[in-house]
């Protein structure tokens, strides 16, 4: 993009709130499904089929995201991809996105220009039909990007995590353990002791190339939600925090044990089961059913101690905990 | 309530996500709306007449509130009850919230509890049937609470900002400056130097308690935002960021000219022109109708140059914006 001189692209502490939302909405594309568009109260989004499906999640500086590796369309692509992904777990299709954005003041116009980019291009490529209906900016010390989809089930019944039956296939859609490979590629290329510094493309090989951006700007399969849902899929989930322990959740939930074939997992079985943030779409079918998109990783059996098996060995189902795992570290 | 030893009440950085989540889902109400609740991917609400309102909005640490001041209970009550009103305000009846919490990891799980406390009572006292249906938890520097409400518009129409017409009475429900006047006390009376002081009651006198309370826990009328729809309302909004400000943006978005009556904003009309947090409703009505709980405080004229008179004079519509008024204290 043409480079653009400070004096272009103020400091957002210097301009008014309604410049920025000016400035974000022009950038905004039309709401299909929306009844009534950002700018009055509230939104309202057409639900013809009588409910609506709703999540919120959550982008913050230093547990998710580096300044120095992430751009603002970056975060605005992911902070979309990651809800969109929850809609499609349901089964349903992503209508409508509010957007909660707390911004530091010294923070660049182009910057959330670039966030409001982001957000549009990650619905068009990944959810058509869905855009940004309405938001809400405010000033805060610690970059926040709150995000809240709604989608809508067409009809069908939501496919929730507990409905796996003893018998069904485990089948997913989307990468395992990609997205953590980039993350590793980041941590261990692109830091100057602790700290994180820009990502130089030239000195990727393609396969990291492909898992930074994974991590940076994730494309889950938000289509394939709605298909496996179509096709009958007993449970579904987004794969958010690592195969192993949501497939162990999902478990749970269902009271039964999944027994996964590690054969399956790819070339690095291990970060396939721990690494988190692909979004992938984890699903359970009848015996005879697999839609296009999901490949076979395992099966459903009757619940005994262990609710996550490999090969019928029991799985340590550890993953992501901001709480526990975050180092306090931003860049 | 029982005191509690920091034993019995652990920081959030020493528990995992689960535990927090729990203490919380504890504490919120069974979701009537909501087919599928908390817990899942995303959540699953009914929206029996084929649309849903929806709207966001956040309080960031620093910029909207201070912890001397507000306790997590306070905050849970006001971070639902503001977006309560911009259900309100289009004429609709709040079913769902979803609450995004990034939470510093030294605050204690007791603080997270009271929060979900202060959403089930705000709810239960203001939008009986809403509820939190969803939500999410993260790690932050600072405290970041970031709520989406949904709504119901029950077979009407919505009531936007931009309906007023030439003749109609304009009207309010609900306080005006109320809030802005318990800012004030906090800002004069509950600081030691620059660092805020919790508030002491017994310093209060009963008109100034009624002040901060309506800073810390403003109850907006809720319920007569639908009133006022079934009423016909031409236009409503609510009153977030000072009356001259909104009323100013209603006549904008309308094309007329809002002029107000100086001896029907009470004993401080300045206060109620300029004062923000109060979230009344604000509304326009043909000049034969005033459901109850409302208050004429001026009529709508042909559009002028000046959007916004009071006695027929134009008034500086000025209020509140976080990037230029925000001195960056937080304490």
């Amino acid at each position: 993009m043409p480079s653009r001189s400070a004096d272009d692209d103020p400091r957002l502490g210097d301009v008014s709130e309604g410049t920025v939302l000016r400035a974000i909405l022009a950038r905004t594309a039309p709401a299909s499904h929306a009844i009534l568009g950002p700018g009055d109260d509230a939104a309202v989004l057409a639900t013809p089929s009588g409910s609506v499906v709703a999540t919120t999640d959550t982008l913050v500086h230093g547990p998710d995201f580096r300044l120095a590796w992430s751009s603002g369309y970056d975060l605005g692509w992911k902070s979309a991809a990651v809800n969109l992904a929850d809609i499609a777990a349901m089964g349903a299709r992503p209508t409508g996105l509010l957007v909660a954005l707390a911004v530091p003041r010294d923070m660049r116009l182009s910057f959330v220009e670039q966030l409001a980019d982001g957000f549009r291009a990650a619905c068009e490529a990944l959810a058509p039909g869905c855009s940004v209906i309405g938001g809400d900016l405010t000033v805060s010390d610690v970059l926040t990007i709150a995000v809240t989809a709604l989608g809508d089930l067409e009809g069908r019944s939501a496919v929730t995590r507990a409905g796996a039956r003893a018998g069904d296939v485990v089948a997913v859609a989307g990468e395992l353990g990609l997205a953590a490979h980039g993350l590793a590629v980041l941590f261990g290329r692109f830091r100057d002791g602790d700290t994180p510094i820009p990502v130089d493309a030239t000195r990727l090989a393609d396969g990291e190339r492909a898992a930074v951006d994974a991590q940076l700007r994730p494309s889950p399969p938000i289509g394939l939600g709605g298909v496996a849902a179509m096709a009958g899929a007993t449970a579904m989930m987004d794969i958010s925090d690592g195969l192993a322990l949501d497939a162990g959740r999902m478990a749970s939930a269902s009271a039964v044990t999944i027994d996964l074939s590690r054969a399956t997992l790819g070339s690095d079985p291990q970060r396939a089961l721990t690494g988190g943030e692909d979004h992938a779409l984890l699903a359970t079918f009848p015996p005879d059913v697999l839609p296009p998109g999901f490949r076979v990783i395992g099966v459903v059996r009757e619940r005994t101690e262990a609710g996550l098996l490999c090969d019928g060995q029991p799985v340590d189902a550890a993953g992501w905990d901001p709480y526990r795992d975050w180092d306090a570290a931003t860049g």
